[in-house]
């Protein structure tokens, strides 16, 4: 490759590490790749650490040694995610969004990338320090979420589907019982698309009682997975028991009142 | 916000502008975050730029005058997709991935997010010129493809349900007939969840005669929408004849054999 200036060099790392992250970079790589000595590299990794880290997106972590290198760890402080959540929150609040059974219209907020990669790099914080080798979410509308916070953790997604309609060969189905309306459902994962005894990331867009994730995790059970976290965007603070106790939310729904239509929308229990 | 040197402000601004995808940023925008002249702020551009043109990233394209700034267009080069695309052929190529009625497994390929962000700056170059307001798939597989695509064209997401258990308000669903194996399903999408009149661009993983894709076509009618494009991922090239004529497809399967497990992977319309 040719040589490049330091200016180029500098806008050239920036892009290769925000589309590489959690991956460990050799020095020589980018020695190599601009034909460059490493301490004009380490030079150059030293100001966009300052930047990374002053813009909040993130940690750039340099290990010593032969086995040595950088990785970009995207972070957003608490400080910056509160108030995009606040600002969700309020425009969550209004009472056309309250739909039959407590639940709340918000395709349309999933419906901008921005949001949902926002969302993502907030998850991926979250759980940025836990050792996961696969993110799974359940159809249709965590989806989107779970591909943002894989994203930015470097990390394959799977996804269960809600039926038994699985045309992907020999396939894991079980029955769970919806906390909410008490219907039994079914969901399914084909064999082949989690390995066993994989370190499993939950991720979905919304909890009540917690019936599906509770499935999720059963279901989980029959690959000999363990779930290291479960996230959430918005949970219902209006059941009186969840299924699961142990869950990051970014929102909380309040004070439903789906016969007078109100509702109050909060920070969720990661901004405690 | 402090003054920056340059070597710093190149590494925001690189940052700040692959974020910001289809956006017009005026110059004063840069000049007031970083407390610099417009003329620096030019310089500056100048170089990222270059850069991004000579990694292909896409084009930085500056927009003179009052209303002026400068707007980044990502976009691949075929010459840089078209070796992703053979390589993700091989992939498929395996006589394991061959499933009953024709269809492929490639949930593991599409679990990837780096290899779905690539796919969605292809599919996003592919459509850059185009006037949409709005990407639509249908669950369940194409969802991640839709939101990939829109991320890099800074467009919201619709996802028309398989079903009619739409818990959104008021809902359009449809009737149509699976071009493959004649079953008639239904689809169905929120009334709020489109605009009248908007302009489309459909987006799937999968097309076989294309009956999920002139689905989703006759529900468009219903919104009085117009469909400005059709892009999917791989299409099979065995079919007679197409429900759909006009699409994008990025890979195409040729010569499936159930019986014998074989499969030919090729490169799709796109790069014809």
């Amino acid at each position: 490759m040719k040589k490049l200036k330091r200016s180029a060099r500098l806008v050239e790392m920036t892009q290769y590490l925000l589309v590489r992250p959690h991956s460990l970079i050799p020095l020589t790589t980018f020695a190599e790749r601009y034909n460059s000595a490493k301490s004009s590299i380490s030079e150059d990794l030293a100001i966009i650490k300052e930047v990374f880290h002053d813009e909040g997106l993130g940690e750039l972590n340099t290990l010593a040694g032969a086995a040595g290198g950088v990785k970009f760890i995207p972070k957003t402080p608490k400080a910056v995610s509160l108030p995009f959540i606040e600002n969700i929150c309020r425009e969550l609040a209004v009472p056309e969004r309250i739909l039959p059974g407590e639940y709340m219209y918000m395709s349309d907020v999933l419906g901008h990338p921005s949001v949902i990669n926002e969302i993502g790099k907030i998850f991926a914080s979250a759980f940025a320090d836990l050792d996961i080798d696969v993110i799974m979410t359940v159809e249709t509308k965590g989806i989107p979420l779970a591909y943002a916070t894989a994203a930015f953790l470097n990390l394959p997604v799977v996804i269960v589907r809600r039926d038994n309609r699985v045309t992907e060969g020999s396939a894991v189905s079980i029955n769970y019982v919806s906390g909410s309306n008490k219907r039994i459902q079914t969901m399914s994962l084909a064999r082949r698309a989690l390995k066993e005894e994989s370190k499993v990331l939950i991720i979905d867009d919304f909890m009540r009682a917690g019936g599906t994730i509770q499935g999720m995790k059963d279901l989980l059970q029959e690959f000999r997975a363990t779930v290291k976290g479960v996230g959430v965007f918005v949970e219902s603070g209006e059941v009186e028991e969840h299924l699961v106790e142990d869950y990051v939310s970014l929102a909380r729904l309040a004070n439903v009142d789906s016969r007078n239509k109100s509702v109050t929308v909060l920070p969720g229990n990661y901004f405690d």
